[in-house]
């Protein structure tokens, strides 16, 4: 089963990555963008019986490793093409 | 208007973050997963004219900095419901 794993920072989590980005689209004449925000976007397989035990694991793995829950949230999308395509 | 988008490393391209975070998940006791692959996700509010204009923004932005498209794909979405909203 595909899992695709959103991490987007919190809103008010100062995102200097994404101001770094903005002020270089700026600088290449696209100044017709604002708010821009970086976060990680996690694809795997996950092996599990159904998509409710899928959807439970991913968010124990999310909350112990793949997203800093303090600053961080997670998002989690679940897509059994891949499976029902075996 | 506010638009997504996924920058994901190529098909091919070695994701050695992808392959640390698989073998820390197996490290935790998730041994049911495989092919992590750790991308990018950029989130902006653009300015534009039509959802047509703003698709064409966006990939000049996407090939001249957002992305690097030796390693990595982009994939642009694009949502309307802010400037409905409005």
């Amino acid at each position: 089963m595909k899992a695709i794993i959103n991490v987007p920072l919190k809103n008010g989590v100062l995102d200097p990555q994404g101001k770094a980005v903005e002020h270089a689209l700026g600088s290449l004449g696209f100044n017709n963008v604002s708010g821009v925000r970086i976060g990680k976007q996690i694809v795997l397989d996950i092996d599990a019986a159904s998509k409710d035990e899928a959807r439970k694991e991913l968010t124990k793995m999310c909350e112990e490793l793949l997203a800093n829950t303090v600053i961080e949230d997670y998002e989690i999308n679940l897509n059994d093409k891949c499976e029902s395509a075996k």
